[in-house]
């Protein structure tokens, strides 16, 4: 995603730190006292300009929901998104997903959303794709036993490449669509990236896979 | 596919038993003293018009290849592509694969093939798909430990079932493709369907998995 320089962005997540949450490892293990209540929470890596945190949080008013992103210049769009849906179950993270453990207790997070996330074609940068094994371990330590992981991505390669690396992994795949809106799903909410790519008729590719004990 | 009665084929086929062996069930566990040698066996489930067996019997002729066809008058089709490529590594029967254990033992085969099965669309069919459990269970018996199954198809909705399917079985992905032609890969043998398919631009799914022990 293009990232454009935003001067104010810093002011402006000040003024809005009830949603764009500071010292973000400091909630470790107490992210349900962050809500005040018990709802599962969800994470979403790599939120970009937030449509879809704002739309699911609105959706689904029992879940809690964290997005995190590390571009502030993009954080702050999806701020917006956030207040403008007037949800009381979103949050947002600016901070890089790679220490993911540090976040999240064991067993603390119920399900995580990837979602478009940047495909690195290049072998030589398997290592920073989200689906690299060293990213499915940290899901595993924070996901709950029976943990869910859905995977949007309009990629070709990071989509095949992450069905083989979950399966080698142990995960057991739940669905699989290679072509998501050619399906009716009405309960799909949309990141911006992908409203524009799917309405050229290009294939989305949708997984969900459940992780290992 | 269209089936044309061919009245000829009950001649045809006894004249080249050489190929298009009689008495189907015979050979289990032997089928190493048909080819003579200790080859590894590759059972391709459904040969159509055999331009997959064909193909690969000339570029493998280090392995066995058994194709597996219920109808007669497609049969007598690759039992005449399987004589012109003047091969001595291939065999086919005229049978239904769904009693695939009376046909192999435990662990005689070493790969199998679905290439562009009959997809079943429909829920109260889904029985019928070569991807459903009970077929799965009889893969694993005949194939040996780590043994591999080798699927293509251009059906959407059957190529998700079945990945799904795999999975839950206990399978492992090896290796994905959502877009077979669109990747160089010059050892891909095709189908006579899927030579008109692809060449049309349509996406051609590919998948290799191997089985638990």
């Amino acid at each position: 995603m293009r990232v454009r320089h935003k001067p104010w962005a810093d002011e402006y997540l000040q003024e809005n730190a009830h949603i764009a949450l500071e010292n973000s490892y400091s909630y470790r293990g107490k992210w349900k006292e962050v809500y005040s209540n018990q709802h599962p929470i969800h994470v979403e890596i790599g939120s970009g300009k937030g449509q879809f945190i704002a739309g699911m949080s609105t959706q689904h008013p029992s879940v809690n929901f964290i997005g995190i992103e590390r571009e502030k210049s993009i954080i702050v769009d999806a701020v917006k998104k956030v207040k403008e849906a007037e949800v009381p179950n979103a949050r947002l993270l600016l901070v890089d997903a790679k220490d993911l453990r540090d976040l999240f207790a064991d067993n603390e997070v119920e399900q995580i959303y990837l979602n478009f996330s940047d495909p690195w074609p290049k072998n030589r940068h398997e290592k920073r794709r989200l689906t690299y094994p060293a990213m499915l371990e940290q899901y595993k330590a924070v996901l709950k036993p029976n943990g869910r992981l859905v995977m949007k991505t309009d990629n070709r390669g990071l989509f095949e490449y992450s069905l083989v690396s979950f399966s080698q992994f142990g995960c057991t795949l739940e669905d699989v669509s290679v072509h998501l809106h050619n399906d009716d799903d009405p309960l799909n909410v949309m990141t911006e990236y992908e409203e524009k790519f799917s309405s050229r008729g290009y294939p989305i590719y949708r997984c969900v896979v459940q992780f290992p004990f």
